[in-house]
């Protein structure tokens, strides 16, 4: 009955397993360590080509810190209206690029599109010094509404961000859930269809807090430790956040935990689509399902001890009543299957 | 020829003279002056009222350090889409209030209305600390697009922002047109509706460079002081800015003039309104009118040595045809006869 | 051969035990869950009253967040020269505050006293609003120089800092080092003598990421939620950071590991203090010592893979030549006789 | 009796009357106007070089506008302990260049010199990405005491700084009263000494309101026309800055107002210099004095109407009795003989 968010779970076993391993003898601090230059290098060979890779503790540090990197204080973020980066960080981005502006675009499904975002565009026409010039398009994968982008999709928007000299970042809090999803290279997602940097997320894929910031062009990455430094984001005993990497890249360990989140919601989808009454509000791709329950089962649901959260956000029109259940990679078939009966006992009682 | 903008033209004479009248002799430094001193009793005897006033030399500045004022660094502030803070100040608002979010609402003719801003606040529900609060409603008075806010539209958003604890800014860069259009009182149009903090401008009507921040809570203005200084927008021989109020304080000139630039552009608007093909895209309520123009005079004007902008902003829908003609107090009765002579023979040479 | 840092240690094994508990089923993310809930009141049980607690995985985001609770942009933080705020952390207080002014005072053995503070408060006279006014006194325990501060000097300093209307910030990363050398009760190094917000090293005493700040007066605390979230520094699963905590604060955990820490320094100090040509440079009161070998022994040490830092800073007297050797809860007896033994040989070498 | 700084004068009248002639007609915002233009290759033409200029209204803006094209948010300001960015811009440097460090310097009457430069650098070992890297070193000509560098000192500490790779400001504010007090080109004492940017200042110089930042690397403005813009910088009416220094520039008029200024000063320092029992601080090398009255003189003085301020600051070694005399281009010989008797008879009077 624990829907409310995959960071309700705790850490898998074998990230467990790599950070008791870790913790043997000494190591140099702030990833001057053997097991960081290891996690570097299985980046590499993941994204196949050279990267430079940092690791921070939180999405929000990683998604901050990467879009400092790629615009001036006042440049402009192109965004999604419902982005992690609009709706949920506090101003992070804002902070830490020392104050340059989030231009929100609404999109269905919570996916931008070209015309959506060369709309957004044209309305902000470049007269330097007056206005922020456009700096980065950012893009989150899979989206805030559980849907993904192809690497057609992506290849796209990075073109039309190249036109007009944008840099691309790419939120990947649920990254792996998008490939595991599509089933493509995680290059083809990235930097063969134009992203300038990933943060890759391992927090809600297993790990304990661990993101990965992927810079594909190395020249961007130049400044990154001063400002990872300076906002307090390097740990000095850095070989725990590698190790988590470790495990999650090791035997493709990340496609599996976010395959079975996504299967999960999947048959969260499908025990949920057999009964009446219920609206699915965006297509179930990844670990995420948005759905409108008839009148008076959220709360009943609630009352039986359910946690799930409402959907509230600029481009909702359900009336606020969409409400957001999410698996993770520790949701078992069997807590579905009893959720799906729970919820059929609800709407049956009414 | 001249309708690019109100700060084409230069100083109005009554200010250039009270700037020479205030060079006589010593005076300290840093507003410790008596014109100053005069001139705050000045503006408290306009508002009747107690007020704080800050003069800086920029509306950009005035905006800025006014909303700081009023937001915490993760705040939000609740704009229009096309307003000056969002679209005109490249990034001022997010530097001065150290990060703040601006979120942009879209609303007809340039103006906000209760349901617009209503309904942004909805979908961009409070779940601290996750996203920014809402901490400012922003209103532009009179508005970008050369429409006004009546004191009953004003205190309608104002009641609208209490309920949700916003502070309320005005950005009167152009103030003074929107009196004297509305004939009102300008305690009407602020604080009896609900207005904190009021940028009053000096610089679109006839001063070199002079805003003044008018707080009508003093209690907000407690730490203004440092925030102008460290910005650098303090100046050691303040009372040359003091002067440029004064003259315009002085015998309602700021009306004067302001009246003199609505009543030029009610003229152009009048005989424009005449010529065949050419529409006027917003209500010509102060000293700026819209036109988008029939195909290719706009070029042809500008052939013959006229100057206007061209007007693209998020809620064009015009295709970007739109043409801005501001008047300011310089603009004469010749000067709009001879440019709508030239529209007319522009037309009929097509 | 290992007195780099107390930062290249491991994490104690009853912290990995912690951890591995902690890690049992779902828990409400953000810090809402019962382990979060128990930790805080662990911590009003240490201090003897309440106090706000919030976790964060760096002692860099503990002091730059705490700091930006007690200042405006504008305004000073007293520090020693040669603190950790002041050399080591890139900027962070800096970027936290939105700006303030650290003013940097040097005294001995990197401990400030009441006469340095009064000195540098009275070179900075208060003429608002042009010098920055003096808003914070920064007061390191244990200092970066291996030094204490008795309650009666903490106490000393904090009741000047009250006199200039200064709040008191403790940097704690070596807290636990300090009151097991003192044999004191927290209270008597914190909120009795006048410390405002102290910051709670764990890392450096076992832990694997955390520190805790501390607020004793609680209204200070306000604006930390958003703070601390908007700097990318609030876990999803925090309870992996009240975890590590809870297991500190068991028993007196983070005392008895910071004992033997000091413990094992002082040995270090007894055995180099026998042999001939060393010079120790401050007194050694905590776990760390600094030294000057005699000529072209500490090169000789690093070629046997001896790992320890050179120490400059700006009251260095040494000519570069001072060593700084730290010992952690992991330093044994055996590794500290050891370098003793290779000390003396290589000065019986030369 | 007027000695409190030379910015309690007015605007020298070739000023107030380029002003005047400037008011004429319409001319394009932003700088985009002819005398703009002019001005600018007057600059050139006064530099005997190609630079880039940029006008703003205050020192304090200039200073923080030209640092922050400078350093990044994490580098380092070495100036000296008593300069005007360190200690009356009310941290102004730290909020526009995003949170740099200014590291205070102590060094005799104003004047940093290699020595205390290096070994400043030295105690502020560089170690990415912990420490603040150093970025720029700022030079103040003439000094806050009063004294000047010449341009063989401008050189050494030139060359100090691009060994560590410091780029080098120089605040200007008494840039003209330092090139009248010691003859030379202004191109010797800035960028063939090596210096990359100058605030020029004008306003205490007989200008109203007007600084120009000179770019010697024209690569280094890149970004300052948004730097400005943001800040609020950019005026409108910016012909009205140009005018001013149209004026200053004509006829070498900044050199006659500056030398006057200093002229009065050496007048004041003979005439005090002949009174028993009066102190003389430093070199009156420009046009401030700073003397040590004495006991109950300053008071009586001010009694009598006289304006002048104690000077305090970390460097003071007179115990706070030193006062501050500033003479500017409207001081005149009857202004000073008549304060040189009224110091007299306060003297006799004891």
């Amino acid at each position: 009955m624990r829907f409310a968010s995959d960071n309700w779970a705790g850490v898998a076993a074998p990230v467990m397993a790599a950070l008791q391993r870790a913790n043997e003898g000494w190591a140099p601090a702030y990833g001057a360590d053997a097991l960081t230059a290891a996690v570097k290098q299985r980046f590499g060979e993941l994204f196949g080509r050279e990267v430079e890779v940092f690791l921070v503790a939180t999405g929000g540090a990683a998604n901050a810190l990467a879009l400092a990197a790629l615009t001036p204080p006042w440049g402009m973020v192109v965004c999604h209206a419902e982005s992690h980066i609009q709706m949920d960080e506090c101003g992070g981005p804002e902070m830490f690029t020392g104050g340059a502006k989030l231009l929100p675009v609404q999109a269905p499904a919570g996916k931008l599109n070209p015309e959506a975002v060369a709309t957004a565009l044209r309305g902000f026409p470049q007269r330097p010094p007056h206005g922020c010039p456009p700096a980065v398009l950012s893009l989150t994968e899979a989206t805030e509404c559980g849907t993904v982008y192809t690497p057609d999709e992506v290849g796209a928007l990075c073109a039309l961000a190249r036109e007009h000299g944008l840099r691309v970042h790419m939120d990947g809090a649920r990254f792996a859930n998008a490939v595991a999803a599509l089933g493509c290279h995680p290059a083809d997602l990235t930097w063969r269809a134009g992203v300038d940097v990933l943060c890759f997320g391992g927090t809600k894929n297993g790990a304990m807090a661990a993101e990965a910031v992927v810079f594909f062009d190395p020249a961007l990455a130049r400044d990154f430790a001063f400002r990872r430094k300076r906002a307090g984001h390097l740990w000095s005993k850095y070989r725990f956040l590698a190790a988590q990497f470790e495990a999650l890249l090791e035997d493709g360990l990340w496609l599996r935990l976010a395959g079975h989140a996504n299967a999960m919601a999947r048959r969260l989808a499908a025990g949920l689509g057999a009964l009446p009454g219920l609206r699915q509000v965006y297509p179930c791709e990844v670990n995420e399902l948005f759905v409108v329950f008839p009148e008076g089962v959220a709360e009943a649901l609630r009352e039986r001890g359910a946690t799930f959260y409402p959907w509230v956000t600029p481009g909702d029109a359900t009336g606020g009543r969409t409400q957001r259940l999410i698996c993770s990679f520790a949701t078992t078939e069997a807590q579905v299957d009893d959720f799906v009966r729970q919820v059929r006992e609800c709407i049956d009682a009414r």
